[in-house]
């Protein structure tokens, strides 16, 4: 049997490990530096809680675990009958795989209401899964890196929101220009042309606008029943202007004045701070997902910068006024973040940003010119290793070549020649593999020289 | 809609996760440095990777994942027709979720063999899935954290993966007795007694020896066909002896000798080393399952020390020889060892063992007794956010007792006050809740105070 793994999944080697893990550590001290705590969920969550909650779309992408033991005994016999896989998952699957990491801390946060103080600021990196067809930069499996803060709806959580962007950014080395606008604006705007009762059909056509062209929305906004005049006005509106602008036109609009106002108030706490100079308002920013309706934001890296780079968006995020009441506690503000660490780590990859430093490994590899030095060699590494310094032995006395090749392969930083003369006289044959050189040194001066390199 | 997760799942509260992060940490720093590089598989693997390979009862514990879209139109008619739910299964459901770490691993060491140099010592830590009747201790996602070297026979990774039980266990503040055995000794008994072919019933009824007591095991014995008065021979030798006993015994059989040799070598490396004091040979060890082939080892905490402590291994792992040929790769000896995390997580829990210090989070929170401070307290916290500490602000201006029982709630060890006076004075109202202490400082002096605690 030929050994495979699913499709859109991934093996990750001991050098991809290192380089999420950069990509991870960079975002959790950011977190933690900010007071967000980390908690976890399971990955299997029960059906009843995720279906729903991501659309019909959704639905159909959420991997469904088929219930134990002898499942058809309780199916239901008439999608058994009609062939209706849909009608069918209800009685064969009471469990589905986490789809994000939002519905389930909403589901969390009620659960555990009790235990947590409020306002809540927790963070969470674990893997999510989708069946989306795989494809470059998408996968089955991927991780998200959220933090959400749930119990208020002070602006103060924005302006954090979007000075942890900036600074996982800022530290990951990656340029970035962090998009902000308000559903409230977009509300306002609804408002002021009397489509209101189109808003959500406004922000999932406007959310296509950099990918689909002004043109083709215009059509879907028409098919949908607005006229074309009203369309294009809006889009106008939506894609040329500046808060100034915008507060002649929705002068009318309480819900978007206050949106105008959020922003400001964003700004002001903000002013000075190097995290104001990346953002944008981007007033054609929508984003799809239903349930934000205050501040949103959306990172993209700055094509300036890098023209080559056709990546997406690498983070994104916004408050949400009643995320929890689909589970029964109605009433509570939040604002989150997320970032997607497989997208960004292939941007850092495109980019060149890993520091080669943060390859972890053993710093210095033994090698026995016998088997009966092995003993004498391991008892060294033993010695290194107590003294906290990662090492490591070739197990059996072979030949040189194979020894250096092995070495060589595994890109160990020093080794140390164990023959005869080093067993006679207590001195060990050190070589740096980067620069060639080679010296004897006791096993006293080779921990200094390890433990400074 | 009331929310609850699957049974036998588990939320982590930030609190549960510095405790689980403080055992995987202390447990990869160990890895590490003994020169073991981290790699992740994916949760999902296909059915056809996981089944057969952990036995009848295992592949029905596999957790299976139904196929997205139309699954039913691909359902193979005749299991239909039966209602026969085990027979439907490779037509509706291709992938499953990995139950343990060690398949994934021969999987993954296939695949890459290309990539990977030899011997290859890795080390995994991911959550795996089985779907037991969950029980104290027992749960239905559980995290496993294995090394394994894999591509030499050398006993000198058996002397460290001794050395690695050890000191994990010696670091995370548990006495342990790590018992020793080697899978060649019960099979030179085995043929000693002339009952070669019940081999592995044999190790499956001494498996048990602890848990149901002698008379039940020769009883199942007799029952797989070994006679009563060699069952109680066997037994005798199998728990009353030492190597030396066992040495006269095993003379005729070379795999038992050279089970007794590889204890000697084992021993031979690692004499004057701590963490042979804590091993024992243990000849009634034989762990249930099947692909071990040489030297192995299960971890119990020293009972004479915690009689309370009723835990079940702690960690266990052992030699085999042929794990990858399932997937085409014959030939090639591994060893390893797995430490299941949640059971040593309960068993620190009981003991008490948990260093307060583990537990991060803001080290200050900022208290604005009015909004109008909201501003300047949130300026002084980023500030301070600017020089590495983590700190955090109560987003609003409420009402002290509030936010006093917030600072409370969070466990915060400092808290600072800014009310019109320390806004006029630069100065901070700082107060220790652990002391009560106050005092007043200026954000310099306060940097000093926390960049200390």
């Amino acid at each position: 049997m030929k050994p495979s793994i699913p499709k859109g999944t991934r093996d990750f080697l001991p050098d991809d490990v290192f380089k999420r893990q950069y990509i991870f550590n960079t975002i959790r001290k950011v977190y933690e530096k900010f007071g967000f705590l980390p908690i976890e969920t399971p990955a299997m969550e029960s059906l009843q809680t995720l279906t729903g909650k991501y659309g019909e779309e959704g639905d159909k992408l959420l991997f469904k675990i088929l219930n134990n033991g002898d499942f058809l005994k309780n199916a239901d016999p008439e999608a058994l009958k009609n062939h209706s896989s849909d009608a069918l998952i209800p009685s064969i699957a009471k469990r589905g795989l986490r789809y994000d990491l939002t519905v389930p801390f909403a589901r969390f946060v009620v659960m555990h209401q009790n235990e947590l103080a409020f306002p809540f600021k927790r963070y969470q990196m674990q893997p999510v899964w989708r069946a989306d067809r795989p494809q470059k930069s998408r996968y089955q499996e991927f991780w998200q890196c959220d933090a959400d803060v749930i119990g208020s709806a002070s602006l103060l959580y924005e302006a954090e929101m979007i000075q942890m962007l900036y600074e996982v950014f800022h530290n990951l080395g990656i340029k970035v220009i962090i998009r902000m606008n308000n559903r409230k604006i977009l509300q306002g705007i609804a408002e002021v042309f009397g489509i209101e009762n189109y808003f959500m059909d406004l922000t999932i056509a406007i959310d296509k606008l950099e990918k689909i062209g002004q043109e083709l929305v215009i059509q879907e906004l028409v098919q949908k029943g607005i006229t074309e005049k009203t369309a294009r006005e809006v889009l106008n509106l939506v894609e040329h202007s500046d808060p100034d602008t915008l507060k002649t036109w929705l002068q009318t609009s309480k819900t978007g004045m206050e949106g105008l106002r959020d922003l400001e108030s964003i700004s002001t706490l903000l002013s000075g701070h190097p995290a104001w100079s990346s953002v944008k308002i981007h007033v054609a920013l929508a984003r799809g997902l239903n349930y934000y309706t205050g501040c949103i934001f959306e990172v993209i890296a700055d094509t300036a910068i890098y023209p080559d780079l056709k990546i997406g968006s690498l983070s994104g995020g916004g408050r949400y006024d009643d995320l929890t009441s689909i589970f029964g506690m109605p009433g509570v503000s939040g604002v989150g973040i997320s970032f997607g660490a497989d997208r960004i780590y292939d941007a850092m990859l495109h980019l060149n940003l890993f520091p080669p430093s943060i390859r972890k490994g053993p710093l210095i590899l033994f090698l026995p010119m016998d088997s009966t030095f092995v003993p004498y060699a391991f008892a060294q590494v033993t010695h290194l290793r107590d003294s906290g310094i990662p090492a490591d032995i070739f197990p059996e006395g072979a030949k040189i070549q194979k020894q250096m090749k092995y070495a060589n392969a595994t890109g160990v930083p020093y080794i140390a020649i164990i023959g005869e003369k080093e067993f006679e006289s207590s001195l060990l044959t050190l070589k740096n593999m980067q620069t060639g050189q080679q010296s004897e040194v006791n096993i006293d001066q080779l921990i200094e020289i390890l433990k400074s390199a």
